[in-house]
């Protein structure tokens, strides 16, 4: 049994890892802590747990943590990431990093979009992205893993076989994506009080949210050269869910029969990404609860236009069970274990 | 033109009062305060008034205020309006109070369900309580009225006919209610967090919420009888609205359009309490945005018991709407201005 | 492996018995079928099911499902179980049906309360109500389940403790329920219309719900004596979730603790029902997607009154996964096999 | 008094005209209809107008509408308008039609997309599109006004000014539109049930939905040459409300406030749109229960790319109050009567 422990478990991603792992055959919940006032059952702090964990939830206290765990999930806002990871890297522990802290390659980059400057360059170098489908070789290798933003999970996805096979220009993707509320953490703030998103709907960080750098950076790689994707994200009232929906021209005209083909294949073997037959897009529910990725596609003959939609579960896929996925890859467990 | 103060005005019973005012023909507001980091443009806090209100919200300056207006509006917490009220009075100005500070006549009662002293005794017995349909004629001289709590609101009119008629045992009243998350106030809390609420219904403040007292204070004096009732709030995944459902027996049987006649008769003159016929029963949005309390009776005469619905918009009958209602009678305008 | 048919796969009952089925290690999913317009593979109905079931969904042909199934699940409405059932038993196949076809003793209260005679009064006689926390013991022989309603599920677990234990007036219980959106089923009508049901709340079927004879006959039962409770159900805007608020007097004067104790004590065997610590009461989200009734407890001493507050999701504990259990327990599988 | 009439009174739009023009001074409604199984009182479908109208709601008799109005709004389905227009205008009574029968010009394009042949091509070329900032003098000589829909208005006032000054690429323009449900009308259908809206998200009818060829008649002519934008809706689970973020590349570059200044020259005179500040967009909540369209603007200066935001009531701007803004402006009324 695997000893794993969990950082920042009330949070909605943290709650999220113990419900999956509660149920995964070959790990233990050996540690879980979060910035606390005082020390707590888990179960009390979402009942759902009661009767099934035994946990008390007490602030961070590294030496136990590293006492008792394998591998960690850091489920904290950036800037904490940097903090504590060096330690456990350095206790030889496995980090699965769920903030955006071990993303971007560029520092100064990070500077620029989070507004502070990196404190651990050094282990930047050797995290490895955790976007299965794209890296899976890498992961399993890892000692670091900066599990991805939940918007650049679909967008990346979204685009990776049309970026590979060079049917699309690299100028020309327009990103609109959407996500329910969970996705801006579990955080007491007027912005997100109910009565405030219920029965409303905004634009926010037009082309200046903080996920552009780590999507772009992604994009480059698949394509090869530099790439500045246009990305407006949307407040949707709902709980879970980020649905993406991609504009971008085509080379040269191509059918959306072969457009199909081309992602079927190139998702051939991956379990969690679903691309959908002709006339069919996914909606958030197909993927509700699930480690899926579904992708839909369209083509305007005329405009030459590709349209692409693409729904994951943001705690899921998004963040929480793309995580547990890492933590299969890493330890060789069947890679679906956990997430049925 | 009467001028108006609104104190609280960035809360959502202030906003709603600053909505219902800039419809009525006889009110100018001269001025908006509320507990703000600096001062801002009121369009900006909700854009919805741009180009409507040209006001500046600033935090509050007595005198100013006492200056600019002929009556103000407190939108305010309980334990603040205590502490302000008494300087408005001084100054001979209408008080329209929308806290709990000056509904309760018995300060025992105050202290033991507010948590702390009451500070202003002296105006708390010229205090007028201010629901029209059953003290409109001492409202009509109040310089002080201690506008209704919404649950209150709702229970009481309910429950008004059924007890000055005597036809009801007091000891068996029950009240099941229910609410949408405006009812909260607007304000940083997880626990009104959209994710929390959304998707997810809770009892909460089981025959312990702070309206109770309230509820009581005035049943009794319908019944010219100490009454307990039972109170058990829910919160409601919704924005606005409250539904109450009252369980009451009555002394001896009587049938369901005998009490539906009393209660018609009893409201026959009111304009804002609809009676509804046999067989229906009100939701909440038959009341959203209107100030009306609507009420449906239903009779088990096996049990002898009565059902009362009754439901109301929070911030309209519940707050605001009859705050203005209570202004117009104060003043002699006609009692539905700007409320129809 | 047991061969397991689906017969209403297309609802949201249906639905759910299958996610539930593909994580059951000893039961293969072997039939499904629906009132539909043609034959359409089940993950085109419901997506989220893509890569997951290989299933085609046709109208019924019993004479298929006989030679296919060992157990059929009828996720059907009420009339249409009876008239299919007795084929299956015929064929000696197990029927846990899901509807309210055999849940009502009295055949005269069925047609009283469903609208018309009803047609197959032999296997009445023979159905055992699958309420395992109560009839677990006849479950392990019944050849036919009347899997409980939603609604009963809660107020029969939340009373039983009370009324085998002689501790409450049996006719003072007055319960008023509150459900989620899917509580109606998958079906194309106004009332349920989105912009019908979001931002509103309404009761319905006031003391006249045709769940009440359910409830109380085995109200009567646990009393061993006739109980008439009142019942009110209130439509929340959300999917899922059962809330029911209990008010029900105490013979004598008990405490809170006492009554907690009994009621942990009752429930101690039991993996499903789980009775909170005084002070807290269950929100719906507590047993969203589980099997759990959690119920919660307080006294109010003065005026000798109990409140229960009890909680499930109504398409699992209050449909589908109390089903599953129930072909768990017939079957000899662990209890809580696909359940956790 | 001006007599007005309503033809499909029960509807989510009709129910918002009768809304608006109780509070109408000069209006009077003297007829209203619907689709119905029998007469009904319109207070009894809509209990919210309990006490405050006194109209039976029937099937349409058109010789009795003629004889009790003057003006008829047309809040019908397609189809259904092209029916009944003709008698209306036949009669010398003014027609608004809310359905989308006399929006478009080109007749075949009407079949392609609304899928029959037109039944009243007469009447298509006197028709004016009531959208009063664009063609608000010839509205004033109007007898048959094409009110537009929801969707266009949006649209067209957000690029109006940008396509009139020739600043943009007319090839450029995608429209990711995202409404509320009760954009679909009150009809029961399956897909509009509670469960299947709430918590779920989704785009439909990709590039290809109905409003699109309405969308590039108006911006062709704004622009003075054919275009053919992008559009893709989507459903958002709230009640009312659209919000459209539109990209379109500038023809060379421009400042932010180059553009805003622009747009707010454009709309300087006109009192329903609002033109926001710099760093600004607008969302959904901002014009609810208005007729406003609210519009912000930023500008990506390196890829010289334009954002639009746009936001309106579906029911009000989209449908309802753009409709009564019409009639007062046929009728000399102040164009804000009933509106504020």
């Amino acid at each position: 049994m695997l000893n794993v422990g969990i950082v920042g478990a009330t949070g909605y991603t943290g709650e999220k890892i113990v419900d999956i792992l509660l149920k995964h055959p070959q790990v233990r919940i050996s540690y879980v802590c979060a910035k606390i006032e005082k020390a707590q059952e888990l179960s009390e702090i979402f009942p759902k747990f009661l009767g099934k964990v035994d946990l008390v939830c007490d602030n961070l206290n590294v030496e136990k943590a590293i006492k008792s765990c394998d591998l960690v999930f850091l489920a904290v806002p950036h800037k904490i990431s940097m903090e504590i990871a060096p330690m456990f890297l350095k206790a030889d522990k496995i980090v699965i990093d769920l903030s955006a802290d071990y993303r971007l390659k560029n520092i100064e980059e990070y500077k620029t979009w989070y507004g502070l400057a990196h404190k651990d360059k050094k282990n930047i170098e050797n995290a490895i992205y955790g976007l299965p489908e794209l890296y899976r070789e890498r992961i399993k290798q890892a000692k670091l893993i900066a599990n991805p933003g939940c918007y650049p999970t679909a967008a990346i996805l979204a685009l990776a076989p049309a970026l590979t096979s060079e049917i699309v220009d690299t100028n020309s993707i327009i990103i609109d994506a959407k996500s329910g509320a969970t996705g801006a953490g579990r955080k007491a703030s007027l912005d997100f009080f109910f009565s405030e998103i219920n029965e409303n709907l905004k634009a926010y960080k037009i082309n200046e949210h903080q996920h552009m750098p780590e999507i772009n950076q992604f994009l480059s790689i698949l394509a090869s050269k530099k790439i500045n994707a246009v990305f407006v994200p949307h407040l949707i009232p709902m709980n879970r869910g980020i649905l993406e929906t991609i504009y971008v021209k085509l080379n040269k005209a191509k059918s959306e029969n072969d457009i199909i083909t081309l992602y079927k294949r190139f998702y051939k073997t991956e379990p969690f990404v679903r691309v959908y037959d002709a006339g069919k897009v996914p909606q958030t529910r197909n993927v509700l609860d699930t480690n899926c990725c579904d992708i839909g596609l369209k083509v305007d003959k005329n405009k030459k236009l590709l349209f692409i939609v693409a729904a994951i579960d943001n705690l899921m896929k998004g963040a929480a069970s793309q995580a547990v996925q890492n933590m299969n890859i890493v330890y060789g467990f069947k890679e679906d274990t956990g997430l049925k």
